[in-house]
């Protein structure tokens, strides 16, 4: 990891904090009785996590030619659906997970009830957001509509659903399916609405696209990776979670090997797709960081 | 309530519900695994009710001077984050009901994960409506900044925070303010949309609000009024279902008497705010239907 590579990206997600914060500044000065949903909101949606997802969405508004703030209200956007998830999966009914990002889930701080309105209200804030700001009408619509697709039924939350009902009754297809839906299309609308906030035509938001999907599966299968072999430091949670409670995983279908060798494989097309932009120093030593867990 | 009134309210929920059914015919289609969840959708959204919210968008609209079926995407928006907000409502960890219209809540249908992402996925599928059909992205953007304000901390996602809150503790000042965001804030979007949807200008958009507002506060007086004497036909739900569980209500806080004259002032004024538009016989009978709950 370059020192410009680490300074950029902790540039990228203060500009990200800062904003978050601007606009949770915005809804809680605007709240009365209601203010405890609000501060659950706040207290979720700061309570850190890497801002992947933004940062990846202000690089492709880069890469394609456009100033990095200029996709921050869509970068906002993913991280308040990606944060409502986790609020919503931590659930009892759910996950059932106490703590988050090494704090009590927003559940345990703030009581079941608040906690579920406060990932709607996130869900919510997300399209809020999109419609605020300088872009044209037709860039804002063509941003909800994507923001939409990746996050509904045939996306983040078929994903979970798919998580849920099948357990232990896992295939290989199904599982593909599920990586795809649940962190895959979050990722692929992170990329592609970066493109789509500059301006860029089809063949660039195909290459996100592209780009998007290695990078999620790869990432996918290295979590995977991680859970069995141990090491709980580039993990970021408990190891053996998943192959506890007898989840299937890549790993546990296709043994480490195999997986290994996917991983590569997914790299290096994550890598090539890049080949579509220009100036992708910064998005190379991403992929890169991401998937080699160098964190 | 005149025959020429009846055919146009069922005309106009009959639309609705087809075009819900077209929505959610689309979404079934393209679902694999997770099937269950947009199952679950459609099984709360079809469950009946009386789509007040779309037949005020698309009457506002109309009286606006454009087709009905100009405003009907968001008119279908509307009720999808009707639905979803009684979805989440009903579910065991806040006000746990289990029926809804009926019928078993979509929890004990489907099992609470499931009815959770189905509400999530119906509150996003609102905003996917409103993105599709033939108007421009200007008035597209301005119904959803509409949508997202109504439904969110400040509006009906605030209103439930209180309703759940404040229980007991409840004064007036409160439970006014709790009415107009957990029940106000989706019909004063409900008749603003509709004249959005047709382009029209503030002048009109404000009667709406207005109306909106007055005939929203009388509806939630005449509930608690038909929920203390006891007609279980008008009310449409088991009597004393709110002053069983000490909820404070507008009776229980004013008395019988003071109820009934506010909801006749309000229901006046609510009549005097159409004189902003023309052609308004429906949306008369309309008003008085509502307040007068006779169905």
């Amino acid at each position: 990891m370059t020192g410009e590579f680490k300074k950029r990206l902790e540039e990228l997600s203060g500009i990200t904090d800062r904003r978050l914060e601007d606009y949770m500044n915005s809804v809680l000065s605007g709240t009365g009785e209601q203010r405890n949903v609000a501060e659950a909101m706040e207290y979720s949606l700061s309570a850190g996590g890497k801002r992947i997802r933004p940062v990846l969405t202000m690089e492709f508004c880069r890469v394609c030619g456009e100033d990095t703030e200029t996709a921050l209200p869509a970068a906002c956007a993913l991280e308040m659906i990606h944060t409502f998830s986790l609020i919503h999966d931590d659930l009892p009914c759910m996950d059932d997970d106490d703590m988050r990002r090494g704090k009590p889930s927003c559940h345990i701080a703030f009581g079941e009830p608040t906690a579920l309105l406060a990932g709607d209200a996130l869900l919510n804030l997300a399209y809020e957001t999109v419609c605020g700001g300088n872009l044209s009408a037709e860039v804002k619509i063509a941003l909800i509509a994507e923001l939409t697709k990746a996050t509904g039924v045939n996306g983040m939350i078929g994903g979970q659903e798919i998580d849920t009902a099948f357990g232990g009754r896992m295939t290989e297809s199904i599982l593909l399916n599920m990586y795809s839906m649940k962190t895959g299309a979050l990722l692929r609308a992170a990329c592609k609405m970066g493109c789509i906030a500059a301006g860029a035509g089809s063949e660039k938001i195909n290459a996100a696209e592209l780009y998007a999907d290695k990078l999620g599966l790869a990432f996918q299968i290295i979590d995977d990776i991680l859970d069995v072999t141990g090491d709980e430091k580039l993990l970021g949670k408990p190891v053996g979670s998943d192959s506890g409670n007898e989840k299937a995983t890549f790993v546990s279908l296709n043994g480490i090997e195999n997986s290994r060798k996917t991983a590569k494989i997914l790299t290096d097309e994550a890598l090539n797709a890049l080949a579509a932009f220009e100036n992708t120093d910064f998005l190379k030593e991403l992929t890169l960081f991401l998937l080699k867990r160098e964190y």
